[in-house]
């Protein structure tokens, strides 16, 4: 049984448990989680039925056959051609697995679009989100979700030196040139594709937690922001740091780092199985509370990391999780002064038995290396 | 009034033409179109509330404050910090805005996450989509949009012949190394960010048409799909050509190359104000079939493009909808042989008032250059 069966498996245990009849999933990672088929959201009808008892089976657009055969394992493939209407398959489908009046958890991604025809080809049916599903499969990492990470973290970490190698070049480049070579180098070393668009946020725009690049020129003494990471083996790699490519810094930036660092620090090392999500949270904020830099931490301290670059465990105030092994996860404390710079440093870790691995190891110090 | 602002007006008489009390936005390009302000989808809650009657306003969270307040001129943000609970907010904002009985038009790529928590925010509420609202002011565009469609057009073009231009120096090429030579001369002369991840299909590669790149390295006499652009002031382009850097062609593929581009011509030459979508694709269809590829031409001859790569009007059997000026879309004939080699031909057309303007004009003949 392959990987993706196995999941698949278990995510129908997991329906029984909650009390669902089917997943009904769109192209995301919940669908390439249980079937190997990755894609992205689209405009047609692309749907995998997971039910509860028996088989899945892909509803997809008939151009989309070959490639769903060569990528997963699921069998049972229902096709139309532009030009049909997919709602046919559909109710045919919800006849074929009694689903009529049923509970469906539908993907936590899937468009209105689509959620409002199921709603509408399936009137008698309830709806909930997959996630009630596949949270909970996923956030524990099984080693070969491990070892993607680990080497999507080394690539992010191998390519923040090589950034940080520019140097003096840096200086003069527009934050969008910075990040072409960023986004260059993370492709040419292996990354399958961006995790999210790369961030270059330099002197003020640094200020901004989620400016990605703009036509601003580096200066000599800008504090940069450099966030990026790439995928590989369809996980992705999420780094930050701060630096100085060179010249000295503005007044005030060093300690902002130093404090920032400190929270960074301090965030990691309390992480361990059984201390709550909320806790980490914690750790960075007091570290930046006693410096005076309180209300200018504006977001939380990280996220999980796995598939999606976004998901569960959120390292957030009143998110009492408790940390298991396996579980990946951002810590990325920030501080930004409006006008001024913004500091943030950002390692991905693993909760393991005994405490913390950390995912990314480049060099922290804001320094010109 | 700027002309976001003029738009959201217009959004509104037709909220009031529709029957709606208000449309719901989340990350989208109907977000930007009516407030300027650019995201990707996100698990945040994030929100822009059009009433039918009086002011828009955002939900967002607190830490893009300065983001929107920059981008946009939407003046009423209410904010919500990580750890708190936005729900509150958008329930004190229906009240307000008396939309709790109220019809509501989601953003059509709304995620169901947020779907699902907006009707058990309102349970009295009931649901349908924007696209009722804004598919009829997006579909004609106007002077800035076709201008920016226009340089979003030249640039896909230069990119395509300086690609080109590699002739022998693409043999021995992976995909990836040259999906990513192609991404970087779209980013160097301007482009904004890819349209879509850029596609190299070559030899029985190019026969999926949905497969990206990969590792297979480029064989002098392959036959090559590269479909392509970037987005210029939001506008994405998106032009494909199937070329032979070097070396002849297997048998049979001048045929089809000569059919399918034959096909895209008699397509382009039915564009008028008034003639159905459907006939278009039928123009292209009729060349594909009398020639005997007709079971291997798999998907719809086109679809619109605008802010979105993929929108209204789409180039499909049965698709009525009569052509205005102002409609811009791709005209993109196929055909596929499994296990040899595809051929695609695909440029942007707008509708004149007399006819069409084509918005690529790079060489479409699959010889080397």
């Amino acid at each position: 049984m392959n990987v993706f069966e196995e999941r698949t498996r278990r995510c129908r245990d997991r329906l029984a448990e909650v009390g669902a009849d089917a997943a009904v999933l769109f192209p995301s990672t919940n669908l390439f989680y249980a079937s190997g088929f990755r894609e992205e959201p689209m405009e047609r009808h692309l749907f995998l039925f997971v039910p509860r008892d028996g088989d899945p089976v892909f509803v997809a657009p008939e151009m989309y056959d070959e490639q769903i055969r060569d990528a997963s394992w699921v069998e049972d493939l229902r096709l139309w051609a532009d030009g049909e209407d997919p709602g046919g398959l559909v109710a045919d489908l919800a006849d074929e697995m009694d689903l009529r009046g049923g509970r469906l958890l539908v993907d936590d991604t899937m468009w209105a679009l689509f959620t409002q025809d199921l709603r509408e080809t399936l009137p008698d049916a309830t709806f909930g989100l997959a996630s009630e599903v596949f949270d909970d499969l996923r956030v524990r990492k099984d080693e070969a979700e491990l070892d993607a990470l680990r080497e999507a973290g080394a690539l992010a970490d191998e390519v923040s030196v090589a950034a940080r190698e520019l140097g003096e070049d840096a200086v003069g480049m527009t934050e969008t040139e910075l990040a072409d070579e960023i986004d260059r180098l993370l492709s040419a070393r292996g990354g399958e594709g961006l995790s999210f668009e790369t961030v270059v946020g330099s002197g003020p725009n640094g200020a901004k937690p989620h400016h990605r690049h703009g036509d601003r020129e580096i200066e000599r003494g800008d504090p940069v922001v450099l966030d990026f990471g790439a995928s590989v083996g369809g996980y992705p790699g999420d780094q930050t740091r701060t630096v100085v490519f060179a010249g000295d810094p503005p007044e005030g930036y060093e300690e902002v780092h130093e404090t920032v660092l400190e929270a960074q620090r301090a965030a990691v090392q309390a992480v361990e199985p059984g201390v709550p999500a909320a806790e980490i949270d914690r750790a960075a904020r007091e570290v930046i509370e006693s410096a005076g830099y309180g209300e200018q931490f504006t977001h939380r301290t990280g996220h999980g990391v796995g598939l999606d670059v976004h998901e569960h465990p959120y390292i957030v105030e009143g998110n009492e999780t408790e940390l298991e092994p396996g579980m990946v996860f951002s810590v990325e404390p920030g501080v930004y002064l409006p006008g001024e710079f913004g500091v943030r440093i950002e390692d991905l870790v693993v909760v393991t038995d005994e405490g913390f691995e950390r995912l990314n190891d480049s060099p922290r110090a804001w320094e010109p290396l």
